[in-house]
């Protein structure tokens, strides 16, 4: 199990303006088998089973504004993974709201 | 008005979970005014009205580690600011979900 | 032709020293072909054909400190491509630097 | 002493080429004292004996392409700060080349 964050930036576009780039690729996502995503404010956040399945959807995520006349794409991408317990989305954030109330 | 994510990794911690640390960084954005964070499953973002102080936060983020004998941190800090219109985390996914119900 | 930089970092090695483990992915590197790579301060950049080429050599470069007892790892990875004009390690400096000289 | 690597990318500029943006940032870096750095391909790597002393430069450095109607900046910041002993450009990729040369 792996959790990586990707974000992909569209370089060259007129506009400042970057959602409709974003909602393409989830829209890819959305068809996408054996993983589960999460849109936040700053990238998208992957979960699955392997690290060499999330690289993979990471090069088709990564391929999609070429396809809309985009020249340059810059990709930022953070991959998490841990071998001594089960590494999830819903995991890693309620092990730090745990310790959190304890406080 | 700004946004930020940040991820702090303590390095040389005997233990792969980092959650404590997180937990700990977490308790003082807390009481941090002026400042909007939402916790994700790979860093927290967090959003101001300007850069100089989200990296002001960011600053004193990346030090909480040092006060618990790590001796190594690894800050990673992505910032997006824009000036034609308002950017908020909200706004930002907002944007992005208008789009996808279009298609 | 895309440009990648790339940095592993093992969690929960006891020392905060992470140079032997770095050194171990350059062995690797140094053995795998259709690759160009530049060792800096903060990371890896490596050139290749293409992002497909790019993320395979990252999932195995990722997997390496996985052999040496190590239970997690956090790798980032930035992945520039360019389908307007050739894209390398050494153009983009130089660019950079002819624009620094007319000034 | 710290280290830290930043990559500023205007978003929206009719053209992916980025270079000139970066030339207009490292004329402002050749001013700025009590710092090292160096450019790669990637980014631009810098040396100052504090993190506060980096984050003050980097928030200078992200407002340059503002000032030259760019609308939106993304910038991506790497801070790597360790207690225990100096952390240098030059030692950090001498401690790597070492091991390599033993091995």
């Amino acid at each position: 199990m792996a959790v990586m964050e990707i974000s992909i930036v569209p370089i060259g576009t007129k506009s400042p303006s970057l959602s409709r780039y974003v909602a393409g690729i989830l829209n890819f996502l959305e068809k996408e088998k054996d993983i589960k995503y999460q849109l936040t404010s700053m990238g998208t956040i992957i979960e699955a089973t392997s690290t060499e399945k999330l690289l993979s959807v990471a090069a088709k995520m990564h391929a999609i504004p070429f396809s809309e006349e985009v020249k340059r794409v810059v990709t930022t991408i953070k991959l998490d993974e841990r071998k001594d317990k089960e590494l999830t989305m819903e995991g890693k954030v309620k092990s730090v709201e745990e310790k959190l109330k304890k406080n």
